[in-house]
């Protein structure tokens, strides 16, 4: 059966329900706009397993998302949404692009933490957006967008609760959002070690970061980082 | 006397007054972060005359301006700002970086206008700014930013006021902002064709673009711009 969409590490399949799409999670890794590839025997199950227990954790907070059940390994069944052309990245730690681009000290704490957007966006490299650029491009509406930003500093609230009591801290994370077509905006996409940087106390990344600057195994550093998100 | 701060077109004098500084428009004339130079004669003094112009306009409008008065071809006395690291940029009409970034259309009219804050440093390579970054970044407190924007409106619905009974469209331009001793936030820097687009009706420029695309003869095209907003 041919994926409705395929992205970097994920496809997307539809089901006999037309609301609902099963997610894969593949085993490829991507970085650097698919620069540097590879394949990774055993992320897609890491994957899926830290972002259907990050999701409940989630729900059981009262953040709606697109999650209804894990249904193997490495895949889901999600619900069907229009999903924003954003990238909706809470930051509480200065790392990675801020520090590159603006005058931030690496590993300076954020706080209140920094939101930033990106388009999504292949074709123009996901550039940074601001409020009045979303509202030209009619990307989102201003009281959806403001709805995005608020349920993205939830979940970073959530998040950071979560990793804290796991000895894990939380420098940023990709959120992307949708809607249902009954208008409400859900939480959509995935929440794991591809889209989220999670350092050890120690500063150890556990996420993509071993495979975009070679820092070791990153089957290892999904399986702990699954390990602790799970317990 | 060595210039207090040297830009790439002006240079800024001390005068016996502390508080008042000599802003000098030199003829030369960059682009693309200094790749690109000329010297072109007549220049500073074009830039002098319209800044001169616009500051007037602006101020006898109610916006408070650095401006004091003009006291040469190619010079006038500013009162001396602490000035936001803000480059503010408000656009009428997607062109330039907006249509290489984003998926707008080249011409395309922004209505509301959109306006963009770039972090102003030469080492960053004034990359764009949200507003959780100024405040992360200490470059403005949230009510201030709120008063830089709102006045960048105020002088952008002003300027197209001006231009438009000149017959001269504007895309867009760039304003810095600064704050005198008594913390009164003021508009500082220039107006001029170096640091505004301004079309005529046909789609001619009569800015910096003439030097930065080879369309042609720059001394003219100011010279053109300076006849029709000093009319």
């Amino acid at each position: 059966m041919e994926p409705l969409y395929s992205g970097k590490a994920k496809s997307m399949y539809e089901t006999d329900d037309p609301s609902v799409l099963r997610m894969v999670f593949r085993d490829d890794v991507t970085a650097f706009d698919a620069e540097k590839v590879d394949r990774i025997e055993g992320k897609g199950r890491y994957n899926a397993e830290i972002c259907a227990s990050v999701f409940e954790y989630l729900e059981g907070n009262g953040v709606e998302t697109h999650f209804l059940e894990r249904t193997g390994d490495a895949e889901m069944l999600v619900e069907r949404l229009d999903i924003y052309a954003l990238e909706v990245i809470p930051r509480n730690i200065a790392t990675g692009s801020l520090v590159r681009k603006y005058p931030f000290e690496e590993g300076q704490e954020l706080d209140p933490p920094v939101v930033v957007m990106d388009l999504k966006s292949d074709e123009y490299g996901d550039p940074m957006l601001n409020d009045d650029i979303v509202r030209a491009l009619g990307i989102a509406g201003p009281g959806e967008l403001e709805e995005i930003r608020d349920e993205a500093l939830r979940v970073n609230n959530l998040l950071l609760e979560m990793v804290d009591e796991r000895g894990l801290l939380l420098p940023d994370f990709k959120l992307e959002f949708g809607k249902r077509t009954d208008g409400e905006i859900v939480l959509g996409d995935e929440v794991s070690p591809d889209t989220c940087r999670f350092w050890t106390e120690g500063g150890r990344s556990l996420d993509k970061d071993v495979f975009r600057f070679d820092r070791g195994d990153l089957a290892e550093a999904y399986a702990e980082a699954a390990e602790r998100i799970l317990a």
